[in-house]
């Protein structure tokens, strides 16, 4: 039963899971304490540290276990904000970060603080430019992911550290989908990451703040982790995670490479064997083991429902939004079709034939959603001179784009097309359609119980 | 090896080890997703939460994991004051609890609260009266642990919260020490505690908030855990905290009467066989399995470290002090002597040879300490009339105490030994000192370096 849903949490990893059994029996006791099962635990506590910090690339003093790589994120914006709070308190992210950096972002500006998020490009990269020019004399600290979790683009994070050190802003990095596959490059200042998205057991996540680094951590003063961390250290858990790394790393290359090799096959044969589909990010910077794409015409929920009757855990937008019905943050940014969204991540050791298997069922499973979604009751269509009003109000997406696309050949070229809609996805979709299809987009009106969208046949 | 700490943590129970085995392989899948791994997940996570809330005493939508005991005052603390903001801004704690209540505390009153510590007998008990005169109508939050982690009094969490209820506050018991061994009594309204207290995994902790308690959850949103604990859920050793809270709460009643008498044991045969020792804490209502008691003349850490050579694993004072230089907070608190402190918590199915092989021993460590700690160099006494004053500038703890001890038989019955010292535990254990030895305290003044202590001779 294939599990395609690497970069939601990654199944235990054989070396995790004989790390935390032996770690069970020599670390659950305090490691502040100084009797001999205290020191057991001490001596685990600060190899799994050197473990960790080599292969992020730190000093040991440096990086501090966190429970999640949310509490790594969190803890590690409002301690950077804080230590620069003198400098000012503008803060810079892009717009396709995780939740967990944008909830930040979000309870900084709650206080007060100022935040600029910087666009992307169609691919979800954002660029270099951009980024260096959000930099203000008053801001305190910039973030930005080294991949992304959805659409698996890598961001320049060299370049932007660059422009940032000019500047004398520090960087924060969340490296939760790379680290597995490798360090973050160039000069970094904050480092935020997750073990199981390596791996690695859940409950742990990592937080390296540079010496030097103006910081102050928030929250209640705790002794524990250098005063980073609040809480009782889970020992065994930092273990595995630590040689979970070691060993995810000894065997990153040759698996980045095959797994690149099957993820190629997926974004070249899905859009021969399903009609109306984008593949979405970047073709080339990308995480090896991750794909994503959208089918028009689909709806993400119900493939997601059917790939998993067929044996296949695919997710669909970003996690966090899952039980919405708004459309992925990240897709929006990006400004790509977000109805049918299928994101594809590859565990380590995914086998070839997993991967064909996915791509013959996938087609079949695409149309069977399409043709039972292409017979709704039909919309009233009132034609007005060469164009046509489609009323999809009250219909959920992928409904307004398909009674777009049944009536588009109605009008004749220059003609317009006008749907109705009140449905959120609708804003991205028509759009990302009239991109996908060479029409004319021409913009969007507030009406009555919704918004009427705009479009032009050119073709 | 005899591992007297469990106050600090608990072995891992057998029943959590085979959970927690178990759950590796069927929870590591995000619980949020749909397809059949998260759905596993899921199941886990939500058994796993009605048995916890069942031993606990609530309903499980009242119930959340977070990621240690910590985690849970600090969350708590913040939600609930946050929750009462239109209220009051005022705060009630006992002097006794945990660090962490005290520096939630701290974080509280930085930001503009208000604070009220209410004081303990020299049992380590607040007071009923002592409690209900602190609330105010401005009082957003009252906080109690169910019994001290130090010297294992049992607090009224019952009658306090009857007081609380009467005056519309709610409050917050911190159960960390006690869930293993029984449900909370009394109409609690917030509850924290720790797994790995009571042989769970380190990395959980538990929040529950009774339905109706005005709760608004602080830092960055994040969707898990009714927003209330942010950060990917670690569902195997949520599973394995939840079977060993039901593993040890089965065996609790016999378990609790024989280490009981264990305990018992200890306090009875200390007194005999070690000269000069203060057993702290309430005789009767106590925690089964801990046992403190302190010890004239002699240090701490230098007991732990003979002791620990020895084969016996304690603990001192608190575990949040222990690498500080100054006495516990919560036998200061008490004022009862700090020097020479040692507690004793005995796991489940501690051996009866074990204990009775420790009462052998350490005499002999005591003895052993406190001749080595006997023979300073000779402090210089200079005699004014029927007055000594003892210089003991510059010297720590037990040596202040020693001096006393050693020219207290020199000054005539009505006479007065001044100690001149500049070490924090001479402000408890000098008074302690005169309450076990039937001896008068005058009182303290600040001189040149350090502090003044008189010690009138009545006996």
């Amino acid at each position: 039963m294939p599990y395609f849903d690497a970069a939601s949490s990654a199944p235990l990893h054989p070396v995790a899971r004989q790390a935390l059994q032996a770690a069970l029996d020599e670390g659950w006791a305090d490691p502040a304490r100084l009797y001999r099962e205290g020191r057991r635990a001490r001596l685990l506590l600060d190899a799994a540290r050197e473990a960790a910090a080599e292969a992020v690339g730190c000093r040991p003093d440096e990086l501090v276990f966190t429970t999640s790589g949310t509490r790594a994120v969190h803890s590690g914006m409002a301690g950077a904000l804080a230590g620069r709070r003198r400098v000012g308190r503008h803060l810079i992210v892009s717009s396709v970060e995780h939740s967990s950096v944008l909830h930040a972002a979000g309870t900084h500006e709650a206080e007060g603080g100022k935040v600029t998020e910087v666009p992307v490009e169609r691919t979800g990269r954002v660029s270099v430019t951009g980024y260096a020019e959000a930099l203000r004399p008053d801001t305190a600290l910039a973030c930005l992911q080294s991949a992304n979790h959805e659409v698996g683009t890598e961001q320049p994070v060299a370049e932007v550290a660059d422009a940032c050190r000019a500047a004398g802003v520090p960087l924060l990095v969340d490296a939760a989908q790379s680290l597995g596959w490798g360090p973050v490059p160039g000069g970094w200042s904050l480092l935020t990451a997750s073990a199981h998205k390596w791996g690695g057991p859940s409950g742990v996540g990592l937080l390296a703040v540079r010496k030097g680094v103006r910081y102050a951590p928030q929250g209640p003063a705790d002794e524990r982790e250098s005063g980073r961390a609040a809480g009782f250290e889970n020992i065994p858990a930092i273990v595995a995670a630590a040689a979970s790394l070691r060993a995810v790393r000894a065997e990153a290359e040759t698996e980045a490479l095959r797994l690149r090799g099957l993820v190629d096959r997926i974004r070249a044969r899905v859009p021969e064997a399903v009609p109306d589909v984008e593949v979405v990010g970047d073709a080339v910077r990308r995480l090896p083991h991750l794909v994503t794409f959208s089918c028009l015409y689909a709806d993400g929920e119900t493939v997601l429902h059917e790939l998993d009757r067929a044996g296949f855990s695919v997710s669909s937008g970003s996690s966090c939004t899952s039980s919405t019905l708004t459309p992925s943050h990240v897709l929006r940014a990006m400004g790509v079709l977000s109805e049918g969204n299928v994101r594809v991540s590859l565990p380590l050791g995914t086998g070839e034939e997993d991967v064909d298997r996915f791509l013959e069922v996938l087609p079949g499973v695409v149309a069977g959603v399409r043709e039972r979604l292409g017979a709704p009751a039909a919309s009233p269509v009132r034609a007005a001179d060469d164009s046509l009003i489609v009323d999809a109000l009250g219909k959920r997406c992928p409904i307004p784009v398909i009674e777009l696309a049944k009536v588009f050949g109605d009008v004749p070229v220059g003609g317009i097309v006008t749907v109705l809609s009140d449905d959120e996805a609708a804003r991205l979709d028509i759009p990302a359609w009239c991109e996908m299809r060479g029409q004319e987009y021409v913009g969007e009106r507030p009406v009555e119980g919704g918004t009427a969208y705009e479009v032009r046949r050119v073709a």
